[in-house]
């Protein structure tokens, strides 16, 4: 294998962690596996895509496979935005013979795509440690107790890019004595006890608490949100913290944005034209029920790009991190498609869940 | 034809001309092309794009379109940004049975295409009328006078947006007494007279002076810069002004961005993957001249998506304008293809000229 063998300090990280790294990081970037995939195909153009975070190493990249591969191939960059494995550079897919998607694990194998999901080599052992004054522990012989409450039961998730250390997570919670729940989500999941974004599923496990390990904040939001019956504990191996995910503000924040859409009289409804975030049926039967929704399609949602149409409200049948992260940042509101329905009366508001994705493309 | 009868302010402009609009628009969006060839090819889709400016009249135009297509017919808006006929939206086109582009005239004809240019209803004589103080006019008898100078010959150019007054213009120059010259510049140009942001080919006309009848600055900086022998009047009838063209501020700009850049150590070669902005000799040869070059593809140009790759200079083999007009908002500099041939010392900088775009795609 490939390897950055020197330590050094990287001035972003993935997006979907939503904070800036503190701590080292090397990566490997399995040049090995191009270089393989260009003799056997015979290739002559090689397309590299980098979520935002890791842009910056994109020329370091090109530079280590320039040095490598035959002169005649030209190595090429994605300059479009990237926020997941859902956000494929869709026209460099087809346009190179080589097309290599750094920093997500698949969402759906296809033999035009390599990915190298570029896993941390934080250690999660020590963080761990701190989260279990957060968790309901195991009695001392390791049993269950309590009326039918599984105590020492816990469901264990983490992200893409600490998934190379789960079953070291796993085993280190068992020596503890905690019985750990895990399972593989659904077919937009890679792998058992990967969450995503806009995916929770393989937290719907037989547990009354779980342990998210991973970066940032929005991702155990997401999680407590669509599981609001189990506490989430956070332990942050990136930014060394253990918080409990707390949905308060978030819920308002969104309660907010459905009373001000109560008053909406146009509604503009987006489709996702990325590839992996397109919810077509969704986004057609809202148009058709509602003479006043005119269907929108656009790969990147932005304020300034919606605030052309001149529409009161907005809703967002792609990416829902867009609608509930971002939401705030657009002058007018916008909701996902179970909080237009909330806002046009359809549904109460007590209903109101968190947007997940399902499937792939 | 179908036309919307009451006069209504618009809050945009086309992009392109760069300014407000102050004067009354009303525009023939010409409909019934549109349900001509709803019926003739038994659609089901219908997918329309709109310049920046005119997004705002997109809903009403759907509920317009809504009201007489059969009612088994979903229409759709490109969310996309449009700054041109370069500009389509690819994919709303394949993948909707109509797809129409409103605001500029076709840069290549295509059955998949309806363009309809939509034309300002705008005056232009009373503005030409005070812009004949900043031409040479003809002698009291018509005929030209002096050292071979064409006193009283003049070149006469407008944009998209005024074609369907350009036998107006030249009449009524003609009934004062001038010899106006025009041509078709290339390709590029629908029509006789016309000019683009990108391409000023029109104004290559044997004549000292060149009117240029159109809303905005961008345009006819373009043009002098294009035409540097030529003094270039500018009759804008929409912000209703006279102005002859300077072009001091603008190549001070560029000699400062080209001065800056000649310390940069590595640079981003920008292709851009929209239709008509596509340059891909000119990104390549650079690439393959340069190993401390770097090839990144991309739609959209904006500073954020740069700045994530932390090159130290960048050269658009996009849309000029970009280069140009939206260079000073850059972290790091931008230049065009020949801007960095002279950073680079392949050229002197008293070659610099303004990039322009040739040929369709």
């Amino acid at each position: 294998m490939s390897q950055e063998s020197e330590p050094e300090y990287t001035e972003g990280d993935l997006r979907n962690t939503g904070m800036s790294l503190k701590h080292e990081r090397t990566w490997d970037y399995e040049l090995d596996r191009i270089v393989d995939a260009v003799e056997e195909r015979d290739a002559s153009t090689v397309g590299l895509q980098f979520p935002e975070g890791l842009k910056r190493r994109a020329p370091r990249v090109a530079d280590d496979l320039r040095g490598i591969l035959p002169e005649d191939v030209s190595v090429m960059i994605s300059g479009k935005p990237c926020y997941g494995a859902c956000d494929l550079d869709t026209y460099m897919m087809r346009r190179t013979d080589v097309f290599v998607h750094f920093g997500h694990s698949p969402m759906k194998e296809s033999e035009k795509i390599i990915y190298v999901p570029l896993f941390s080599n934080v250690e999660v052992t020590p963080i761990m440690e701190e989260s279990l004054s957060e968790l309901s522990g195991p009695d001392e012989d390791g049993e269950s107790q309590g009326d039918g409450e599984a105590v020492g039961r816990v469901g264990l998730v983490t992200t893409a890019q600490h998934m190379n250390k789960f079953d070291e997570m796993r085993s280190w919670l068992e020596e503890r004595g905690y019985t750990v729940e895990t399972r593989r989500g659904d077919e937009r999941l890679t792998n058992e006890g990967q969450v995503l974004g806009c995916n929770y599923a393989s937290a719907d496990v037989d547990a009354d608490q779980i342990l998210y390990v991973g970066g940032g904040k929005f991702h155990p939001l997401g999680l407590a949100m669509e599981h609001p019956d189990k506490k989430v504990v956070i332990a942050d191996p990136v930014n060394n913290v253990v918080t409990v995910a707390d949905t308060e503000k978030f819920l308002k924040q969104r309660y907010a944005a459905v009373h001000k859409a109560m008053d909406a009289e146009e509604w503009g409804v987006i489709f996702c034209t990325k590839i992996g975030q397109g919810r077509w049926e969704t986004a057609e039967e809202i148009v058709e029920n509602n003479e006043n929704a005119y269907l929108i399609t656009m790969d990147e949602v932005t304020p300034d790009r919606l605030t052309n149409f001149g529409l009161d409200a907005y809703v967002n049948t792609g990416c829902p991190r867009i609608t509930t992260d971002d939401g705030p940042q657009f002058k007018q509101p916008m909701l996902t498609p179970q909080e237009y329905r909330i806002a046009i009366g359809e549904e109460p508001l007590e209903n109101l869940e968190f947007d997940t994705f399902h499937g792939t493309w």
